[in-house]
C-alpha cells in the first residue's frame, strides 16, 4: 500500500461505505496485484449476498444501454449497484475504453453506482479471474446488485458469464449473423434471452431461431427452456418485466448447490492458471528448442515437462 | 485400433497416400484419443513441410469461400492441400456442420483436397490442442499446405490463428461492428488484413479504420504493419495476389526463432490444459463446498490444491 493505510483499514473503509477505498481497492485487484488478492482474500467471508447478473451479447446489440437501465431502475428501488464492464480488447481499441469513461459520466453524482471498466491486459485467462475478484470485491463491499457487461463471443466471455447467478443473452434482430455468431457455449449458460430492438423488423424472426436452437438442445438431451423476453433499450420498455424475470431465477436457484458447482469451475480455472506458475519457463524454451528442432514429439516434451513437479 | 491395424502400419498407409487411412486417423485425433496422440507423436519427426495458413475473421466475412479459392488455386498448381475448419460451435449449431458437409462435395472426388471439419467437444481448450494435432497430422502426411479456418472472435481462435506461419485476419465492409468486434488480441496476431467484398460500398472506409488502428498500436509501441489487401472471394479476384503475398511473408520469416517461440506457446498451452488432471477431481470439490460455504477464501484453497503436488 503506497500511502500509509493497511489492508485492514482499507478494508474498513470501504465497510463504512467510503466509495474513494473502494476505488482504491478496485484498481489494486484489477492490476492483479498481491494485495488486490490479499483485499478480496480478507473480504471473502462477506461475499454471498449480492446478486449478479451477467449481460452478454454481440457487439452493437445494446448491452451498456440495457445495463443502464437496469441500473436505473434498481435505483429507483434503492438498491446500490456495482457494474463491472468487461472490455477483453487489445492496446488496439483505446475508443472502448474512452467510451465507457464517457458513460460513466452519467452516473458519476450517484454514489449508489458504482463502475469499473476492465480491459484485458496480457492473458485473457486472467481477465475471468479479475472479473471474478471485482465482482467479489463489490459483492463484500456491500452492493446489492453486481451488473457484469461483457461480449459474448469467445471461450473467456463464457467464463465470464458463468461468473454471474443469473446470465442474460442480448440479441438484435435483423443483423442476421447474430445467433450464429454467438456459438462457443454461450447459448447453453444462456438463462434469459432478451431480444432487444423488439420493434425492429426481424425480431418475430430472431425469436423463431432462438425456438429452434432451444428445441435442437432438447433433443440432443440438453434441455434449454430459458425464457424469451423482448425490450426496447433506449426507452426502458419491457425492463421491469425483465428485472422480474431474473429475480425469479435467482430466487429458483439452489443456492447451496449452485455455490459449489460454481466454485468446482472457478477453482478449476484459477489452478489452471497458476499450476502452469510451477514450471520455470527456461525449462519450458529448452523442450520447445528440442521440439522445433525434431529431437522430440510435443507429448514427451510435455510428460517430460510434468515429471519435473515431482 | 479396432479394426487389427498398428500405428505402425495405419502410418504406413497415410505415407503410401492413402486416404482412407488418412480419414481413420484424422477421426482419432479429433475424438483426442490416446492412439490419436500415439500417431502424432509418432509421425512427428516429419513435421515441418507443409505452409500452414491461418483464415480468421468474423461470421459472415467469407472465410469458407477464400479457403476454397485458395484451395483451387493451389491445386491449380498442383499443390496438395488439408483444411481444418474449426467451428467452435455448440452441441446447438448442427446447422453449420451440416453445411460444412455440403461444402466438401465440392472437392469430394480431388484426393488433393482433404477437408476436416472440426466441432467443439467439451472444453474449448482442447480445440486448440485437437487443431494444432490435426494440423500436425496433415503435415506429416504430405500436404504441401494446410489452410486452417476459425471465427476470429476468442481467445481460442487467437490460440487457433497462432498454429499458422502466416495468418489471414479476412474483414468484410459494411457490417460497422467488425473491426471493433475482433479485439481479444486476434488483430496483433494478423499477418494479412484482408477485405473481402472489395466491391462493396465501404470498402475504403474498412481499409481507413484498419489503417488507423495500425497507427494507434504503433503508437503503443507495438508495430503493426501488416500489408491490407483487397479481394473478391465469390469470383477470385484479388485472390491470386493474395497468395504471393502470403508466400512472401512465409518465406520472409525466420523458421528457426519462429518454431522456437512457437512451440513455447503452444507446450505452455498443453501444460496449462495437462497439469490440472493432475490434481484429484474430488479434490478440487472438497475445498469448492469450503469456499461455497464460505470457510476458506479461494486464494487459499487454490494454495492448498498446488501444495498436493509436492
Amino acid at each position: 500500500m503506497s500511502a500509509h493505510i493497511s489492508v485492514e483499514e482499507l478494508e474498513n473503509r470501504i465497510l463504512s461505505g467510503d466509495l474513494r477505498s473502494l476505488a482504491r481497492a478496485a484498481t489494486l485487484v484489477e492490476s492483479q496485484s498481491d494485495t488486490g488478492r490479499e483485499i478480496v482474500a480478507s473480504m471473502f467471508s462477506r461475499t454471498g449476498r449480492a446478486m449478479m447478473i451477467g449481460i452478454t451479447g454481440p457487439p452493437g446489440a445494446g448491452k451498456s444501454t440495457i445495463v443502464d437501465q437496469l441500473a436505473k431502475l434498481l435505483r429507483s428501488e434503492g438498491k446500490t449497484v456495482g457494474i463491472i464492464a468487461v472490455d477483453p480488447s487489445s492496446p488496439f481499441s483505446r475508443g472502448a475504453i474512452l467510451g465507457d469513461r464517457i458513460r460513466m459520466l452519467d452516473h458519476h453524482t450517484d454514489p449508489g453506482v458504482f463502475i469499473r471498466s476492465m480491459a484485458s491486459r496480457g492473458k485473457l485467462g486472467g481477465l475471468a479471474q479479475t472479473t471474478l475478484d471485482m465482482a467479489l470485491l463489490l459483492d463484500a463491499a456491500g452492493r446489492d446488485v453486481v451488473l457484469i457487461e461483457t461480449v459474448g463471443v469467445g471461450q473467456d466471455e463464457v467464463e465470464i458469464a458463468c461468473l454471474a447467478d443469473v446470465t442474460v443473452l442480448l440479441l438484435m434482430p435483423g443483423s442476421g449473423d447474430d445467433v450464429q455468431a454467438l456459438k462457443a457455449g454461450i447459448m447453453e449458460i444462456a438463462d434469459v434471452f432478451v431480444i432487444n430492438k423488439a420493434d425492429f423488423p426481424g425480431a418475430d424472426r430472431l425469436e423463431q431461431e432462438i425456438r429452434a436452437m432451444q428445441s435442437l438442445a432438447d433433443d440432443a438431451g440438453k434441455a434449454n427452456s430459458a425464457p424469451v423476453r423482448r425490450v426496447i433499450a433506449t426507452d426502458g420498455h419491457g425492463v421491469p418485466e425483465l428485472l422480474a424475470v431474473i429475480r425469479t431465477l435467482f430466487e429458483g436457484r439452489d443456492r447451496r448447490a449452485a455455490g459449489i458447482e460454481t466454485w468446482t469451475f472457478r477453482l478449476r480455472e484459477m489452478l489452471r492458471e497458476n499450476l502452469l506458475t510451477t514450471i520455470p519457463e527456461e525449462m519450458i524454451e529448452q523442450h520447445a528448442k528440442r521440439v522445433a528442432g525434431k529431437l522430440e514429439d510435443p507429448y514427451t516434451a510435455v510428460a517430460a515437462l510434468k515429471a519435473t513437479l515431482k
